[in-house]
């Protein structure tokens, strides 16, 4: 059987470690990488075709994809490229943007519908895995109710989103953000109160941040602190540090999460259902997700399937290498 | 809408869950009960038509089922019961004897696809939640092990098949065994160790046995950490206790689980990712399971798809009552 031909859109964390994860699967095939940075990509990769994303005609002749995995960004790349993209082939993505699932599905089905194409959106750990667990909770235990915890270790997550949002205040040089959860938290939602949080009483932040020459850190912690949504309804720590002490304490992109859900079956017989997972590295485990979810598009494709589909569409089966008999004979 | 017509077949303790579940679900009705114990039912149930199960005819006709819930045993009711009632309904049951679900997958892919009809097999929680998780987990870190552990609580987690086991040895007049995970085996699957365990080494068997009048609790005892399969591969304690004992220490259905799988993207870089769940009732949570997938039967069917499913082939979608946009809104 011919393999699964894949090209990597976007050469960053998740494209390295889309790279990684292909040469694992038995039955995909990496063909190339297509960037808006063709020079800087051919620097590290000399063994694959690198073709500019901009010229489609280009790449969807020469590397023949069953699948492009967008291994962008979510704010500016994903909801442009993704119904681009789409109409020259299958697409699979990883769009977080919780509040605009609903209208970016709906442009990518238009899309993928149009051009005969499967696109699937917002896959990884959350949104992805994380929404699949919390759809199972509900669906498994009726009137229970479903919460999602980051930065259960004792360094707490990595976010991406956050540090970059320290990064644009001024007098920051650098910063990484780290997400933890309350543990009292977490243990009132086991105990099956279903309590009604708001954000701060989830999640702590602790920031650590080197500072520009000769600013002021009384005026960048008030600015900080004050940063609505990303810090303000937060408890929040800083730390003021050095790029070298940055360097060596905040190597790497660690993250974990935990979802948790409680309920009763009857009076007195009370479930609780965790998922629970541990990253060394966030955009490698958001890569494999990426990866499982191509071998479903294409799939998906092969059925004569088109239009926008999510983790919430597609039976387990369809992500696994494995065939139907050993699923049944070993894996049931 | 009109809402999906459900019957069930066998009314023990799954039955009875599946009685209370079906009482939270929006879509769904319990249109009434088909039993080998008529009598004894009508006797528990008098608000709802009680059928015998063996006249198919009338029950078809009379409870017009879009879908059979089967409650029977994985020994001797269900590889009967599935491959008949599925001529004539939508079947969902928990066939739970792993080792032969190869065969009958096959015998019931048969019968369901001549008769153009879904019949969804082995759900529940294991097989069942815990095979989409290992599917998942296989599927989302290549390379990683999933291993399933039992019992993890304190008191651990009753198991009906054992206890039904030393049921069987002369002497014993009633009893309850209840599976212990060994912690130290979960901590090193967490720690990546990836090992071979045999089954000792994961679980131990801790029995509750009420003597019969003038059995000899040395002999019970060598019959009890003597019996192949069940307990001679297993660190076994027992207890002998009164009847009242048992009665009062031994209450309801408790159980939970952990499957747990650990691997690496890359080097360097771990990934552990956990499903747990805590059941006070294991019934109940079987009879929960078993109606969400009733709904993805019903589902399957009005889409003209036949034969044999399992949870591995079913999109989450199919188990949730929500719409598509609810979940594509909220629960993403």
């Amino acid at each position: 059987m011919s393999k699964i031909r894949v090209v990597i859109a976007g050469f960053g964390n998740v494209g390295r470690g889309v790279r990684l994860s292909l040469e694992k699967q038995p039955d995909m095939e990496l063909c190339g990488i297509i960037s808006r940075g063709v020079e800087r990509v051919k620097k590290e990769v000399r063994d694959l075709p690198v073709l500019p994303i901009s010229d489609a005609a280009a790449w969807s002749a020469q590397l023949r994809p069953d699948v492009v995995i967008l291994c962008g960004g979510s704010k500016a790349d994903l909801p442009k490229q993704g119904p681009e993209i789409c109409r020259y082939a299958n697409t699979v993505d990883s769009f977080d943007n919780h509040s605009e699932i609903p209208q970016y599905f709906e442009k990518l089905n238009s899309a993928a519908t149009a051009a005969g194409h499967v696109s699937i959106m917002s896959t990884g750990w959350d949104p992805g895995i994380f929404s699949l667990e919390r759809v199972l909770a509900g669906a498994f235990m009726p009137g229970s109710r479903a919460y999602g915890f980051y930065g259960l270790g004792p360094s707490g997550g990595l976010s991406m989103g956050h540090s970059d949002a320290l990064r644009t205040i001024e007098g920051v040089l650098d910063a990484r953000q780290y997400t933890h959860a309350i543990p009292e938290a977490i243990e009132r939602v086991r105990r099956g109160e279903n309590p009604d949080f708001s954000p701060g009483d989830m999640h702590t932040r602790e920031c650590f941040v080197v500072l520009a020459p000769g600013a002021d850190p009384a005026e960048v912690t008030r600015k900080i602190v004050g940063m609505p949504g990303y810090f303000a309804p937060y408890d929040t720590t800083i730390h003021f540090v050095t790029q070298s002490e940055l360097n060596d304490h905040c190597k790497g992109f660690p993250h974990d999460g935990l979802v948790v859900a409680s309920g009763r079956t009857s009076e007195g017989n009370a479930t609780l259902a965790e998922y629970r997972c541990v990253w060394g590295s966030n955009p490698e485990a958001t890569a494999n997700v990426l990866v499982a979810h191509a071998r479903a598009a294409a799939r998906l494709a092969a059925e004569k399937k088109r239009g926008a589909f999510t983790i919430l569409d597609i039976p387990a089966t369809y992500f696994s290498p494995l065939s139907r008999a050993e699923l049944l004979q070993h894996w049931m």
